[in-house]
């Protein structure tokens, strides 16, 4: 069975090249890069040139530029990395992945209090609720770049300046948006930010973090000292020059095309059931490629069940099965509207054609389900 | 330039097969295993038929293996997977990774007693020290099976029943014996095992953490659940498709071959030179692919600097570079006899030819050097 794929916010196909860079460092190129010898020297060199090309991508200094084994993981160095050993508020908002929840809550037993703001409707903070829980002990402030489900894409800029304002560091999990949207880490004016490879065209099982230069992390992964000392373990060489790959490719190819295909499908949905479909998240501060819509009088998942020809989520694939997305429940949407939730999330492979043919596929379906 | 590869305990070449599981899960059933669509299915068979392979191969139920980033991230969610949150003593010993070391002491502050045991000559930890060193409220012994720069096996069955005795959980770093000798964690009688895959044929950026039923964990990185819970993050599919493959090759071929080959090129050296050759770890209880030797009158950087053909290293790949190795500073050896160690490590690829190759260039690099 062949379906359209329509769940590029879960994980993408590689992009063009980075099967091939792969294959050289599992196949040929197979050294321990922290070899002094012969074998050792291709894969060192890259890794530096992974380094580079992430690096670009997120207009970051190399060397600012630390490898994980995934984007939780980076998430993980980043507000562990920041609090372990240390007391006091950090604050983060109710949209969040869990790996940033999760992480925070996991720090209370050494005095860490967490602080989650609301979100609104269309998912977004208040920069006005952060301004008000910023407090004399905030030590961090974690507020992704854009949400996973709905692809609301949050006001970075105004929120990190805040948190600087009242001497915390600033974290934002960019998984969603590395390769989706142009950005930098000075623009964004952040501390620290997280990306994993396979949200953009690398490969599962490597992340990467970037750190503002002075700012100080505790290693979460300690041993042969790699990775600055900040992530030891034998470096993901192939993962790394994938990573590599995919953001070069990422920053080098015109992404236009995503919201013009996101904007097509969106549109083919309405213009077929009218004021039944109704927008998850931010009309315009959201991703281009993300479309999160619930269709009055159906149920998502049942919805994506007779639509088997497309391959869509009703939320995050972390949460496939669970009973319910707590991204939508805290902006507000419980009952009938969150149970019909459905993601469409298109990338650079998706065709005209197949968004007129998952419309079609759904249309067809609501029509059927009445 | 081509060489000689004498340096399998750094990292391995892929093992026949390996790449050509990965490159399914890389360009073609490129799915997250936690999507419930059509694409989910293939990556979610493959990482269970890969932890069904791994178990094998540990003599493991499948349920208890846990995928992890790395062999170092592994030993990080043994130990502090144990220890997070508790106080007391861990015991671990002096010739560990520091992947192990730094791990146990960087708990101290949450009220974690390090007891670091010595080793004797030939890089045994001595039972007696063990049973002397255990209290009332040791919580962990972490002792590694095999260690990496010299192969000394440890007596783990001992050392395990004696920290059982004490009710104290048992971890063994096994990165250097998996697929190299026949064990099972049954026999061994461990609680936690860990594995990298890139030391037996798989991928450099996975590895993995046996856990025995009953064993509690705290997750080090936390997220979407994936892993039981114990290790979040989107599955490196490929990765861990590629460590399945490595354990069932390495369960299935024999490894005879490794201590023949060995033993030839100890003998080669030894016929050629004499007692000037020394050699680091137990003479019986050691890796059948490690030799470590030191001869006398030579300096081990400027030996492999004069043999370019061959590559092999002085101590671990994570301390290439370094002054000195702390694993023979604890077996009792500085100065002259650690400076001219040389780590030689034969794997599946290597060939006879290989190992007279890499005596004759070795004894006639010794006898330029004077």
């Amino acid at each position: 069975m062949t379906a359209i794929y329509l769940d590029h916010n879960a994980t993408t196909p590689l992009a063009p090249g980075v099967l091939e860079v792969m294959t050289r460092y599992l196949a040929t190129d197979f050294g321990n890069p922290s070899s002094g010898h012969h074998f050792g020297a291709a894969p060192r060199e890259a890794v530096a040139a992974a380094r580079q090309q992430l690096a670009a991508l997120l207009g970051a200094p190399a060397d600012r530029i630390f490898f994980t084994g995934c984007g939780s993981e980076a998430n993980t160095l980043a507000i562990t990395g920041a609090l372990m050993g240390r007391a006091g508020q950090v604050i983060t908002q109710a949209t969040e992945h869990p790996a940033v929840l999760q992480t925070c809550h996991a720090l209370a037993p050494q005095g860490i209090r967490v602080t989650v703001l609301p979100v609104d409707a269309d998912g977004l903070v208040n920069p006005t609720d952060l301004a008000d829980a910023l407090t004399d002990d905030t030590l961090l402030v974690s507020v992704m770049h854009a949400n996973n489900e709905t692809g609301t894409i949050q006001p970075i800029v105004e929120l990190g300046a805040l948190a600087h304002s009242a001497g915390a560091l600033f974290h934002t999990d960019a998984a969603q948006t590395a390769g989706k949207i142009a950005f930098t880490v000075e623009q964004l004016g952040v501390d620290l930010l997280s990306v994993a490879g396979h949200k953009f065209g690398g490969p599962k099982g490597v992340g990467a973090l970037y750190v503002r230069e002075g700012v100080e992390l505790s290693p979460v992964i300690r041993g042969g000292g790699q990775e600055g000392g900040l992530r030891s373990g034998t470096e993901n060489v192939a993962g790394i020059a994938g990573i590599g790959a995919a953001a070069e490719y990422s920053a080098k190819t015109p992404r236009d095309q995503l919201a013009v295909l996101r904007n097509e499908l969106q549109r083919l949905l309405v213009d077929a059931l009218g004021d039944r479909v109704r927008l998850n998240g931010h009309p315009t501060f959201r991703l281009p490629n993300t479309l999160n819509v619930s269709i009055a009088g159906t149920v998502g998942a049942h919805l994506l069940a007779a639509t088997p020809g497309l391959a869509a989520s009703t939320g995050s694939a972390c949460h496939d099965g669970s009973i319910g997305s707590p991204v939508l429940a805290a902006m507000g949407y419980g009952g009938e509207r969150a149970a019909a939730a459905i993601r469409l999330s298109v990338g650079r492979p998706t065709s005209d054609a197949d968004i007129r043919e998952a419309a079609r596929l759904l249309v067809s379906a609501v029509h059927t389900m009445g």
